[in-house]
């Protein structure tokens, strides 16, 4: 017996049930069919939202991408730069359940935009403003090189929560957290002022 | 009219018409059918040397880490450990046409790692072959902290890689030949005999 689906639903709604089926089984299965089944609605309903895949892959990827940039923000005012970059970069690492369910679904938009232009826009933005944030603080406290460790940090960040999704015995909370701790240390090397308050969203 | 296709293959040849197929339209087009047809072989020839989908995904992956493992041992012999770590490492980065296509579809598998067990472990060994090249130059040389070092050396050049997937002008080769230098410098701070010659391959 065909399940009685709901003819209409909000784009918010379709987003989070593509990040549901994302996170669990791969972006590659989030269909507008798959999509619709989760958020118990019509095809009808998702195509009144979306008139292509790639459209309502997009939407998703902005509406993870705020989510994140918004935590990223609030989490590091009013602390010294490691502590604001820390608590920020934390964000983005696989520590819990939550997180790591946002770094597998990013990962794949990140892999996906390498074919898609629309996707490759949101990450470009998206990488812009975050390293943005970071050189900030770094230029902040007289830091050398202050725009390409800021890339290198992210990249870092980006990189440890890659390596770690299909590795997550090899790279546990504690040693994500040890290693991002590291690798701070080592971005702040020689800045000339290194306790001086700047947070990351000023 | 349909094509005419040869009923018999090799892995090797499939796994390269795989490799072609995520490279060009996304490892999610990858499907039995889509490498039969690049191959110019027959659904049946495919399935008869791989039962399923995962197994030809696992295969493909092997053989594309056997090539860049090869090539990381090869390129770092008898040199300094700043160039041997940046030769072997810039093998990772899209420095050029091949290493892009690589990298895409490294990462792909990498994120794919994430629901697929069998991708997963050939993900484990790969890091942990890398990482322990990696450390054994930092170890060799007296560098603090040489594990944790490695792992964000490694860390750092994946996640470069993935965010100049989706982004090439942000990232051109230049930059990122200069970014792994920042990385590898940042990486032997403090070593107590930086200039020692350890090659990766030893």
């Amino acid at each position: 017996m065909p399940e009685r689906r709901k003819s209409s639903t909000s784009p918010d709604l379709l987003a989070a049930a593509l990040f549901d089926v994302a996170a669990e089984s791969g972006l590659e299965n989030a269909s507008v069919r798959e999509v619709a089944k989760r958020a118990g609605v019509s095809i009808g309903a998702v195509q009144h939202h979306f008139s292509t895949k790639d459209e309502m892959f997009a939407f998703a990827l902005r509406t993870l991408v705020d989510r994140l940039l918004t935590r990223l923000a609030e989490s590091s005012a009013d602390a010294d730069p490691h502590t604001a970059l820390f608590q920020a970069l934390s964000q983005l690492l696989p520590l819990d359940e939550q997180r790591t369910r946002e770094a597998h679904v990013l990962a794949a938009f990140a892999v996906r935009a390498a074919t898609s232009e629309p996707l490759s826009e949101i990450r470009r933005t998206t990488l812009f403003t975050i390293r943005t944030g970071i050189s900030t603080v770094l230029i902040g406290i007289g830091t050398p090189e202050a725009e390409t460790r800021a890339a290198l940090l992210l990249s870092t960040v980006n990189g440890l929560a890659l390596d770690a999704l299909g590795s997550p015995a090899m790279y546990p909370p504690q040693y994500l957290d040890h290693a991002l701790e590291t690798q701070i240390r080592l971005t702040l090397h020689d800045a000339e002022n290194p306790l001086a308050s700047v947070g990351l969203a000023s």
